[in-house]
């Protein structure tokens, strides 16, 4: 087998092996040729070829979100790697094992006007689990240019001795970090950072390796709730008759169907499911908005619930955020193995297992069938509202709302839902998905930067259907999402084109005069068509109800190539629509 | 006249003003929507909306490039600010006076899970000027929630008289925080960023301002070289019989031509000029690495200079820096009143004045006309390069090469060239350029990532065309910068698509390997041409040279839109030609 001739190369080559990290997405560069020339001659590891950057680490995303494992970008020194950044800060909110591998000048070539070379070292500061910078060798931690000998070692005796200790040291420092990164990423879950100096020349092979790297193993992590912890949680539990439980973004079959069950059973719980959360059962409360937005001061009151517990990812409602902050819980407890978040400013525990963990320790012991009319009180409400909803959904006019209501309905069983950001997964919000659909969107940092780009990821190592739905910024936005080799041909993707940011028309900004429109909702006449025939989708197109259905039953079924239909809704309209219906839910 | 009701906003918005930071590119959101209404309620600014942050911050490069002013760039809170780091980049790299402007959350809802919110404080930490972390109030300092108190308050008399205070000494934090990062911008040319706290309601207007804020002027730079220094610099330069000056990336119309008229009349100076310096003289020595490739170690020793005098950004000719890093100077000389880099390891004196007061102080003072045969022996060199060149030229088979030859000697008298990233410059720079032809290329970190839109921006604010040159993936990375509505009629694209990134055939890589052809040269089929259509330009292409020299005849002249000319070159020859070039000038 070709190895690439610098050990460096080898060593991070190597332990990525032996780690298991598997899937590598390689951007074009010459610095880190050592790198490609690695990882690619090695059949162990599954290479994948994306030119921009920003595209290729949100593909990554996509994968790394399906297989719940690490998986590495590689890209070239210079501003190569800020184009990753969009895509570290979701994976950093979004918990998803990133790493990010930069190949970078040495030392003694970096901020003195080399080309291509800027500051790579902890770069990614503000949105990084771990930053490893990596060492060439000895001279290159002194910044000494390649003609000029160390000064440290011009006056000592057993030169070569003392350098060969320091090189030891140098290749321990890099073996620990890289151990230390990878370790990070797959058990802190979120992105890392390894910065690979390279010195010319960087194309050489071997057929021997020259390092042999130890694996660090990382520490196990912490696999149950203390006792006293656990007690305080029942006896709280048992006194309160209210109890919310509130679930954000979730992989799907993470928690076990029995816990829901009995979730489900108790007269003094509701839980309350983003579509994200990927759970499902008749007795919860999916469609959040839905459920709230109308509520009257007196009913939130009624509603405030005693103890609130999350788990998962963020929460996307806007309004379940208010009423959770305005009408506080006594108590909120996050559970989740590695981070809790005080969204609603009475954050009292984090429970700092895996939600299963939990359960299955908790629910067994608490007293059910606390006497409450909590539940009784929330599914009256729900009974109303999915009536109205019905109602209203039925007469819709064409428009936004009405596009997702016909779109969710025809979507294949055991499909991936892909949503984009922000009207479209607000939208999605509002309806019952087909349980059998897994719905996934980067809630991390919420952006329109890259979800086409994750869909793609998340298709290519998929063998079920993904279809992507998403608003057209958004979608012209990660335009260059579609250069690339992988797309898998039952890959769909639904453009809801309302000729701008329609998201604009429903916040409270100043609609309909020149300003408006032109610098928040930025109106264009843009369609998806050239894209699609630029990158091989089979493009269709409508603009009512009717021919959408029609194009629908056909949209998912086998083809030569993915697919891409784009839904032009009224731009005028669609807020209008929105506003109506949540006056006809009250 | 509308101005946001929030006084912050009318802060920055004022000092803007004050300060004439006229170019204002707004990305769409809503947290930033306070400063959107102040700056295009106001007709002092020039505003601009541009959906894609990454486009947005290399249009505005253009702009502040073009008009040697402070530019900036406002977007939302989350990943749209991380999506400007390529451009920060290269601002910071190439001195241009950017002035990043993010709107973000309050202090409160950072760091809790809220939607759309990431950690914006000082996050290009790496490449930036001054990182300004403007303060919303002293409540919110402290990380308290709107509906709670502020504990330091709770028990103090005087409460409304020391929160007065306290309010005030934020807002002179905020004026001088805003000032001084407008003057480091605009002094020490290069990117700042002003992050700017919001908290909701966001789009209410008010008609009457109500705050004034002060200016701060900066400091006045050096204007004078030191008597001792100049001295010793005239002393040096008199007992030297070989000079170099060497000129990077240098604006055009910058440098006296007094002055170069006087260097090339020096018969121990010779004068290296890149093709980005935009100097022109006779007896200058334009296409250095033309000049120096085929020099062997002997006439290398000859040519190595004492003294080397730079001035100007990037150097990009590899060869010269390898040249100069091995034969090093005696004495290397860095004239600029900002910032000196140690390119060659020998850096002796950083000057720190404009290059023209260097020249005007020093040139007067020193001995002309030291005898030396150092430019005639270069001068043998030029005529007999020169002479290879042509005759190679004139048969050179279809390839880049070729394309480079016949597009420059066609480009119009007075145009502007902006030229992409990393082969088309490095063409470029073996040709005689037009010299009434400005020439223009993002060198700061030499980045394939956003030279489309750095070249619409330069082309929205300058009367005379602006013709951009560029590789296939250089164009489809920057893809996005088409939408754009500022795009002139009179705007011009080559792109020469061989078919991936024939720099990397250029390099020492493993060619026609399926590894190679797909991972670094990154191999595709796209053409340019339904971007073409979809963003309105003309398009068309060809393949032969007899056809590129007929469709250039109109190219440039009048027309209803902008046109874009896609070039498809051999990409199997494109390298060998290059190679043949550098036998045929041996």
């Amino acid at each position: 087998m070709n190895y690439p001739n610098i050990p460096l190369a080898q060593t991070v080559i190597q332990l990525f092996k032996l780690k298991k990290v598997k899937h590598i997405i390689i951007s074009p560069g010459s610095r880190n040729a050592p790198l490609t020339i690695g990882f690619t001659n090695d059949p162990f590891f599954k290479c994948y070829s994306i030119v921009d950057e920003r595209c290729a680490a949100f593909f990554a995303i996509g994968i790394a979100q399906q297989l719940d494992e690490a998986v590495a970008v590689v890209c070239t020194s210079g501003s190569a790697l800020l184009n990753y950044y969009p895509a570290v800060a979701e994976a950093f909110y979004s918990d998803v094992p990133l790493i990010v591998l930069s190949a970078d000048r040495p030392n003694y070539l970096i901020g003195i006007g080399d080309g291509q070379t800027i500051n790579q070292k902890n770069v990614f500061e503000n949105h990084i689990l771990y930053s490893a910078n990596l060492k060439l060798d000895l001279k290159d931690e002194h910044k000494i240019p390649e003609n000029e000998e160390l000064p440290i070692l011009k006056s000592i005796e057993g030169k070569l001795e003392r350098f060969l200790g320091f090189q030891q040291s140098i290749q321990s420092h890099n073996e620990e970090e890289i151990n230390n990164a990878i370790n990070k990423a797959n058990f802190k879950k979120g992105p890392v950072h390894i910065n690979v100096p390279f010195d010319e020349p960087l194309y050489e092979l071997t057929n021997k390796l020259s390092v042999k790297p130890k694996v660090i193993e990382a520490e196990a992590r912490k696999k149950k709730i203390e006792n006293f912890e656990l007690q305080h949680c029942i006896e709280d539990w048992n006194d309160a008759s209210k109890k919310m439980i509130l679930v954000g973004v979730n992989p799907p079959n993470q928690i076990e169907q029995r816990w829901l069950n009995d979730l489900a059973m108790d007269d003094s719980v509701v839980v309350f499911t983003e579509t994200t959360s990927n759970l499902h059962h008749k007795d919860f409360f999916a469609s959040i908005d839905k459920m709230i937005a109308p509520l009257t001061d007196e009913e939130f009151k009624q509603l405030q619930p005693d103890i609130l517990i999350t788990f998962g990812g963020l929460i996307i409602s806007k309004k379940v955020k208010a009423f959770l902050r305005q009408y506080q819980p006594k108590q909120h407890w996050h559970i989740d193995d590695n981070k809790a978040n005080n969204t609603f400013f009475c954050l009292e525990k984090h429970i700092e297992v895996h939600p299963n963990i939990f359960f299955t320790d908790f629910l067994p012991k608490i007293t059910h069938f606390v006497k409450s009319d909590y539940k009784t009180y929330w599914e009256s409400i729900k009974q109303m509202r999915n009536k109205k909803h019905d109602e209203f959904t039925k007469d819709a006019v064409f428009s936004d709302f009405k596009v997702f209501d016909t779109l969710l309905k025809s979507l294949p069983n055991d499909s991936i839902l892909q949503v984009g950001n922000s009207s479209a997964v607000r939208y999605v919000q509002l309806f019952d998905v087909n349980p059998s659909v897994e719905v996934f969107c980067n809630r991390g940092t919420s952006g329109i930067d890259g979800s086409t780009s994750t869909a793609i990821g998340c298709a290519t190592v998929r063998d079920k259907q993904t279809i992507l739905v998403t608003g057209d910024l958004s979608f012209f936005y990660d335009s260059n999402a579609l250069w690339n080799n992988y797309i898998p041909k039952n890959f769909r993707i639904v453009v809801i084109n309302n000729g701008g940011g329609g998201i604009f028309r429903i916040l409270p900004g100043h609609k309909n005069t020149d300003n408006f429109d032109y610098y928040f909702e930025t109106k264009h006449e843009l369609s998806a068509k050239q894209l699609s025939k630029m990158y091989n989708f089979e493009y269709s197109q409508t603009d009512s109800d009717k021919q959408l259905k029609l194009k629908l039953k056909t949209f998912f079924t086998e083809s030569d190539t993915p697919k891409l239909l784009e839904v032009f809704t009224p731009r005028l309209i669609n807020d209008e629509e929105l506003l109506n219906y949540f006056n006809a839910i009250k």
